[in-house]
């Protein structure tokens, strides 16, 4: 890893801990170990060019491990779970210390952030496009509207998690939104002939 | 407002916008107007005293305007709409820069705060417990893991929607939410005879 991509990935660690606030330049700097003067040859913005680049780091490296949790399922519904495991899995394994970088820079916005915030909302639109296409819904529409579902959950999931040091919030809001999917994913019979047949 | 309170009102303010980071003693006693000696007259705990406090008694407003919201509907799909209305009601009064002080100060946690994270919980443990009996889903247990459902939503459509500038993660929550409610909590046929009348 090149100086530059470890304050990326430095970057990425301290906003997942504690949002925007948390990754001052001060501590890039000195969780990275490189020289502070490097950051600002690599990064003549400052925090906000570095916190931008590592949210759009961010947004592909979440893109990648949500697409390896889609594959490896084959129904709606075990897909909702595959995709909520993988969460859980990454917020236990910090120790309930750390979460999704969007969502904690989300908590810490201020007005003087509009290009940081631009980021932080790239990274969601990102994700829903990515997650929508895995859930035949009728209508591409209702297919995102749903994917958002599955974000506002996690995103609240993890906020919850934190504080619980617990994946249990995570874990609920899988089997119920598992139950949606599964319901209003499978191909249906005709019109008029809709008899429910399985029961959450 | 006494001056104990102005400090308890302001930690709220500023905990609701930035979480454990924002509300520093020097913002919190610069925003209140207030001299500095009192704040630790009052508070010889400090930063972490005042900011429990301030989650103690922001559990208590939220569950006032929760209780507000489910007394006013009279449906179960019409108790999640309102309460999902009333938080985006405050979201965009806010000008989206004001979210849940709980859920904020949960994304920045570390480990030195524990006394916090306790009051984190609680506030979550409050609202699903004040609004899971008004979900009739045939046992406790089950309202309550759905009464966690609809807060998992609130808190990840509170991060969504100061990213977004938008109630539309909240609105589009709000609507697959009901429709649970409306499917799970209505008074069911007998077992064996459960057709299905309505869709989505």
């Amino acid at each position: 890893m090149d100086t530059r991509d470890r304050y990326v990935h430095t970057a990425i660690v301290l906003l997942r801990e504690g949002g925007y606030a948390r990754a001052g330049i001060n501590e890039i700097v000195a969780s990275s170990g490189a020289p502070k003067g490097s950051l600002y040859h690599h990064f003549p913005g400052g925090k906000q060019q570095i916190v931008r680049e590592a949210l759009d780091a961010y947004t592909r490296a979440v893109g990648e491990y949500a697409a390896r949790a889609l594959a490896g399922a084959t129904t709606p519904a075990g897909r909702v779970r595959a995709l909520f495991a993988a969460v859980a899995h990454r917020l236990e394994a910090s120790g309930f210390r750390s979460s999704c970088a969007a969502g904690a820079v989300a908590l810490d916005l201020d007005a003087d952030l509009e290009a940081v915030r631009g980021a932080v909302h790239a990274f969601f639109a990102a994700w829903v496009a990515l997650v929508a296409p895995h859930f035949p819904l009728g209508d591409p529409a209702r297919a995102a509207s749903f994917a958002g579902l599955l974000l506002t959950a996690i995103e609240g999931g993890y906020v919850r998690g934190r504080a619980e040091h617990s994946t249990r919030a995570l874990d609920e809001a899988a089997e119920w939104l598992a139950t949606i999917a599964e319901r209003e994913c499978t191909p249906r019979p005709a019109r008029g002939s809709q008899t429910r047949t399985r029961k959450r």
